[in-house]
């Protein structure tokens, strides 16, 4: 067994994610390739491109997934299945979502040069609109394959033009097919033996503590909250202070009292991203207040009782659930066989939760399933400053190519 | 001396009002008469032919005040002046300014009346763009009129859509004009015996106490600043809390301080009427936060240390001072003058500061001046709902009567 035959291409990989930057790219560094837009398919033209000249076959479900099938493609031998996305959010960088296709392709290049080992099948996932810029929810496609959205109410979604996600995918594979490339069918909902993604952190974390892998042990649950406190207008010069209904001034004691109550939840995440106030005239006391509430925590349980507390606290406000999706907790042994890489490569790592979502969410109801992150500069993300350093980059392919690896060999009975 | 002589005629004075309602009236109950539009021109073209028929001679400054003189027209006697305002918010209501100039025409109606006393001339005050909601700022006309606010400056302000004050002005001369008005010219800074203007509270302390008058004794000095609050923008689900730089976490944390400080200083009125949080996303955490903070007490050296407390507080944040006023305190024998006559009439009263400012604001500082507050419903102006009910407009106006004769009487010597 020769040890090159293991090793990343750093080359390689460097080059595919500089060549894929170039479709979409903006002015300031920064990628534009919407799902099902003629960029994004472009980019996975190229991609589908490159697994074929390695002998892959291609297959697509009826969302517009795609899966790059490397190995004994009539067997039926669940495969691993090892991805990400290729669509960006409309000033989005050069790493969320396409290191992780990248990087997959990898394995597989990886794999076709090993020939003293035996391993079963590897497809290589490319999710359809994972960002929900274009067409909402996020992880559209990962959620239908996985059973968690209905397909019909995917397929009648429209983008801010009006577009439908049926009218786009016809497109797309319209133009797939004018390339030389027909995928054949895929089921929803396919049987595989595990599923691994890279990503970029798209937080702090591993910068701070000059991590270079992440093991994530689960996705963050989310519950969100619109709230609205209403209150009654008045001129601010002539009514006293005492008496005064000010919606803002409520908002504010409502939003200190959530806060001192949130406090007691260790490990919880929650955001106010919006606030609004009504009328907004500079001497007017305000009539309306609303605000949004983001609040995320890895386990259920911690969750649901935030949650409740939320809620008893707003009883006296609008209060308007908008999401709730519980935590994704990702299979151990995944995350072993992630580990065993990292430590063999004398890679620095620790475990970590996913603060955003990812399709791997969703695949984790089909199969064992877990994520790497690695190190993104300053947590940036959804921003033309996004960036992961080259041996980032590296280290993550090469600990997601060992961990593939790992999970795909047959071993001997 | 006959009683009846001194009372105000009900039915005049509440169809003169709704005769003025009708001019520029809104669906809903409230009406748009902005500054030197032709609505406003047509009320005050129906003013001076109610004054005409008393008598009045009209005189008109550069920056479009009219002065309703009644009395001998060429004697260089100071006269008393009274009034307010025939402009409106564009969606204002049917007694905030028009009510001030109404009672003032009643006022030298009961004066026409008399045989037995000795009045010195009577001036009907009508300012130009009291409310600045065409024209910007409020009170111009009064505060040209007394120096407080260059001409020049004042004339070559211009409406939204683009049309200065200059040529509104002669647009509305012109009217006045075609309907055989020609005013006489009126230096800026004229003198006068004293001013006097009744207006609705504009504020609920009147209703609240049960109280039929108010005898304003100053206009509260004012202090408007804007304050941005920067932050570093990131996922809410992503950044951990440790470490996170929430700009509208610091707002409030800020805004906090401030309420705390401010709650010491008695009788002031703080009013955070806008506050935006950018990007405005609901899993974002705020990268920038900017609020407005509106502070009034009539006591100029309170103000100043409150101020002075507010620039302190906000040193890390980017603080910018929109306004400063300084509070204007009545004359004290015009408020006398107002007591004497609440009294007599047998009416409830109490003394009260104006949170508004008002054209009486600058007036005050060309002679002796003073204002009469009557209820107004819930304390609403600027409002379809701003609504004050007959008995108020009438005790209103006969207290501004009784005030207006015994400051206006030749005493004999």
């Amino acid at each position: 067994m020769s040890n090159q035959r293991h090793t990343v291409d750093r080359a390689r990989v460097l080059g595919r994610l500089d060549e894929i930057s170039r479709i979409g790219a903006l002015e300031n560094g920064g990628v534009c390739r919407l799902a099902l837009a003629p960029e994004e398919t472009q980019a996975r033209a190229r991609l589908i491109g490159w697994a074929q000249d390695l002998g892959c076959v291609v297959f697509a479900d009826a969302i517009g997934n795609l899966f790059l099938r490397f190995g004994d493609a009539g067997s039926k031998e669940p495969p691993v299945l090892v991805g990400s996305h290729l669509d960006t959010q409309p000033v989005g960088g050069n790493f969320d979502g396409v290191l992780g296709v990248i990087a997959a392709l990898e394995c597989v290049e990886i794999l076709a040069a090993q020939s003293d080992r035996a391993f079963g099948p590897v497809e290589i996932a490319i999710w359809c609109n994972e960002e929900g810029a274009r067409f909402s929810p996020t992880t559209m496609g990962a959620a239908v394959h996985a059973g968690h959205f209905p397909l019909a109410a995917a397929l009648a979604t429209t983008d801010a033009g009006g577009q439908s996600v049926t009218a786009s995918l016809q497109q797309a594979m319209t133009s797939l097919c004018a390339a030389g490339i027909s995928p054949a069918p895929r089921d929803l909902a396919a049987n595989y033996k595990a599923y691994v993604e890279l990503h970029i952190e798209q937080g702090p974390v591993l910068e701070k503590e000059g991590c270079a892998i992440g093991i994530v042990t689960d996705i963050q649950g989310l519950v969100q909250y619109k709230v609205e406190v209403l209150g009654t207008a008045g001129h601010a010069g002539a009514v006293p202070m005492e008496g005064r209904e000010d919606a803002l001034t409520r908002a504010r004691a409502l939003l200190a009292d959530i806060d001192k109550t949130l406090a007691a939840f260790e490990g919880l995440r929650f955001t106010v991203g919006r606030l609004d106030v009504a009328p907004g005239s500079i001497n007017t006391i305000p009539a309306r207040a609303e605000f949004t509430l983001d609040v995320r925590h890895p386990e259920a349980s911690i969750l649901a009782r935030a949650a409740e507390q939320i809620e008893l606290l707003c009883a006296g406000a609008q209060l308007t659930r908008l999401i709730h999706q519980t935590p994704v907790p990702f299979d151990k042994r995944v995350a072993t066989a992630i580990e065993s890489a990292t430590r063999r490569l004398g890679l620095s790592s620790r475990r970590i939760v996913s603060g955003a979502t990812h399709d791997a969410a969703h695949v984790a109801a089909l199969c064992p399933a877990g994520m790497i992150f690695v190190p993104c500069r300053g947590g940036i993300s959804h921003n033309e400053n996004e960036y992961c350093a080259p041996e980032h980059v590296i280290q993550g392919t090469q600990v997601l190519a060992d961990t593939v690896m790992a999970l795909a060999e047959r071993r001997v009975q």
